[in-house]
């Protein structure tokens, strides 16, 4: 299995994030890339490769182009505009204020017209970072499309949360989603979107909530209870063309191991009989017991038996990076489903 | 002219907020009132009494039920969860996370169901400021219905951002919209609001968006360029019973006194027109040329001649005190108002 990455998707790193009423410093590090760069080769999985670049062509099938010009241009203009911190919206556009459908020339208003969340900021790096790590992404694509069996894209910044034309939740562009938007055009003709971060990946959700050519199922944290709150419901099973193909299970907090792999099971039963002709795994290991942002009681031998449960679905399979927190264990269990997955891929 | 006001009202005092990208001093602190209440003793206009109790009830004819539980009992929660700053949303019903029209039960999800907006932080003594200031105004429509040719309600909190059950922009009860309510119960046929603030008062036009009694009226900057971008633009003019009762005057950066009087004189007429019972009058000073928040170019002569234009319309009138940040002329600038209005009272 070979890695993807760049090290432009350090260029992401703000100084300070907003948690619990206080600013911390963000969760979401360039170090984790480093981290789980590292440990993924210790285990000699395969190479680990710089990521090529694709061009915008494949984001802008996923994202607005609207959007997409706003996080490459937000930050000058914010700064122009006599502002002195990083980008970090503070008015939205929220139901007592409905109607307005365009974003406003301010500043302030374009960058709150275009989240879904205030804990991320956007750096004079932001978008260069996020474009990589799509880049990630698509050369895990790539892979696929070449007839490996697996890949990993080690994406980071994350992307399950980023929306069609909005950020939040650590999340700029939708790697996941525009990975298997990807597979499509290279001819998959279903793709299967597995999420298994400890959050619920609303922006995939929401890019193909009508669509019945990408199926995405995801096991997370009830949003009842957590982060990102307003999507994730298990009542929520798509809409018109998308009406069948998305399948929430969302769990209470203290959720371990044996009810999480039932939904594992369930979920990989679902995928097997969709059929589809590619699966990307949004690969959160937020899950874990220790993890700073979850409620989930996960351990690191756990992940073992992710990796073989997934592979035992027999699919070319595209992992992509997502969430984990707890930097002393994210190598270890991240490297726990890789390593399992490919083992029992042999074996298999 | 007699000012009513509460020392409770400075028990809301959040130590930061985010401006910028960097959290800030916030501009809104009780030192805004105690500089009002000064001048307006100065300037021997009346007496300045302590705000009566008059309870929830009006407040709950423009407020939810379950929004005022929630300002009464989020700081606790937010605290009891562990969570150790005040209380500051970081996740809100963003338009890609849209259909859920309930709180979630996680504190962060409550803390974002309710705000609009994100520079405004709750604290233990919110809701009692919150509260009070409320009362101060409760006050005032209590001197306009035992006779009062007008009054002055020193509220801070400010309250023209407060919508029916959200809060933001330094706002959590509508005074305004509170008293023009409180208006129409003593018997009051028609009520109008002039919002003189230079932000838009969003949460005033939400509140009476559908209903004919009582007229929003509002100069403001141009949400196309400042707080609160999606709300208070020309075309907004009302609904259902509502339509034809709701009139914006958005002004561009660098808005100077005559453009804004025009508007003022229109505003005036307008009303005059409509010959509301009572005149409810949201203060803000922020139009002021030096205030840190606002791109208009008032002086604070012109404040005299705003309040002999606000005298000359006969109507029994209640000043409530919204915005206004520049600190060294924020009494001086209120304080012409309210003087040139009672002079001018007298004189007609």
């Amino acid at each position: 299995m070979e890695t993807f990455y760049s090290e432009h998707q350090g260029l992401h790193a703000p100084a300070g994030e907003m948690f619990g009423g206080l600013e911390v410093t963000p969760f979401d590090s360039p170090a984790r890339a480093d981290l789980v760069l590292e440990a993924v080769r210790g285990l000699g999985l395969g190479a680990a490769r710089v990521a090529d670049d694709f061009g915008e062509e494949a984001i802008l099938r996923v994202h607005s182009a609207d959007y997409v010009e706003f996080l490459k241009t937000i930050w000058d203009e914010w700064r122009a505009s006599g502002r002195e911190g990083d980008v970090q919206p503070t008015i939205w556009q929220s139901r007592s204020m409905p109607g307005r459908m365009a974003a406003p020339r301010d500043p302030d208003g374009r960058a709150g017209y275009y989240a879904l969340a205030g804990e991320t900021r956007i750096t004079s790096g932001s978008w260069k970072a996020a474009y990589w790590s799509a880049q990630a992404a698509l050369s895990g694509v790539r892979a696929l499309e070449g007839g490996a069996r697996s890949a990993f894209g080690l994406c980071r910044p994350p992307g399950h949360h980023a929306a069609r034309d909005q950020f939040g939740g650590y999340c700029f562009l939708n790697n996941a989603a525009v990975a298997a938007d990807a597979l499509r055009a290279t001819g998959v003709e279903r793709a299967a979107i597995l999420d298994i971060d400890f959050h619920h990946g609303n922006g995939t959700q929401q890019i193909f909530y009508e669509r019945g050519d990408v199926y995405y199922v995801s096991l997370h944290g009830d949003p009842e209870e957590t982060f990102p709150n307003f999507l994730g419901y298990a009542d929520e099973t798509g809409r018109g063309d998308g009406e069948g193909f998305n399948l929430n299970f969302p769990y209470p907090p203290g959720t371990g191991w044996n009810s999480w792999r039932d939904g594992l099971r369930e979920a990989c039963r679902v995928i097997g009989e969709y059929a589809p002709g590619a699966l990307v795994v949004s690969l959160g290991v937020d899950t874990f017991h220790n993890d700073p942002t979850s409620f989930f009681e996960l351990r690191s031998e756990n992940y073992l038996e992710v990796g073989r449960m997934l592979a035992r679905l027999g699919l070319p399979t595209l992992f992509l990076l997502e969430g984990g927190y707890d930097l002393e264990a994210l190598g270890l269990n991240v490297g726990n489903v890789l390593r399992s997955f490919a083992e029992e891929s042999r074996a298999g």
